[in-house]
């Protein structure tokens, strides 16, 4: 599962890893809150829809995108809460969390750290083997993070296991 | 019920709010959470403790320090997650939540709101009637902050009153 995270709009999607570097899509969505309403309000709605998800998709590992202090401040800060919300949500399910930067999600998928939306949107929509490229922005990036998770999962993997290997030899 | 956020520590108390500017204390403690342990897991642990301190206590409001970006970015954003967390237990138990700036805090309780910590942990333990100061200090500025929304809580329902009349004369 892909999280763009986000409090005013939050991208979701679920993608099943295939042979290789295949990537099928499975469902992709927009979580949207009211920007009049509460905080509380708000990530009250954020937790029930993602936690529903996860219900419904029953995810092996969500991948988020990691938030900087860049922008302005109230939104960092939103959308700060917002993932922690969402963090939660996954540990309350005993679902691992991944988190990668924009600059990691966009060079594992174009190969270029500084890809502009367009570029990227072009190569998620060719990847998944779309029709027409996926909208709005928010839900393509949370396909184009649930793909970079896919990519490297498994170079992550053989990392952790030769950590692994190495304590085992050391203790 | 008063709460200092953060994920390595954060302070609770809880105080009954009595005749004029009497407040009593309840309950005052401090939750941490091992900084070696992955956020997913920290972010669970303050969700549970902070949901018991809830239940076991059921207040009638949460007032919580808002947070600013300063100081060390990695630490402000996993405050930030923590806050998301707990505003989301609140939100979850039907429980308002109100947030006061650090000096509106030090303004409600001392005056001054440039008060420096111990002039704040002197006046929080006068104003309580406590025997010796709380500690640590994360414990006494959740008490402030508990204090801090029992005066203000008037003046901010008053306020409420007189907008709800405006609006009922405007309509």
């Amino acid at each position: 599962m892909g999280i763009d995270p986000g409090l005013t709009r939050c991208g979701l999607s679920v993608v099943q890893a295939g042979r290789g570097r295949q990537v099928i899509p499975v469902a992709v969505g927009v979580v949207r809150t009211p920007s009049d309403a509460e905080l509380a309000e708000r990530l009250l709605r954020i937790s029930r829809a993602v936690g529903e998800w996860m219900d419904e998709y029953r995810p092996d590992v969500v991948a988020m995108e990691r938030i900087f202090e860049r922008g302005n401040v109230s939104t960092v800060m939103n959308t700060a809460h917002a993932v922690g919300v969402m963090i939660l949500a996954a540990a309350e399910r005993n679902i691992p969390v991944h988190m990668y930067t924009p600059s990691e999600v966009k060079k594992a998928i174009s190969g270029n750290g500084r890809a502009d939306k367009k570029q990227m949107t072009v190569m998620i929509t060719r990847i998944l083997g779309l029709s027409e490229a996926p909208k709005p922005a928010d839900a393509a990036d949370a396909l184009a993070i649930a793909v970079c998770h896919c990519w490297r999962a498994p170079l992550l993997a053989r990392t952790q296991m030769a950590l692994n290997t190495a304590g085992e030899k050391r203790s």
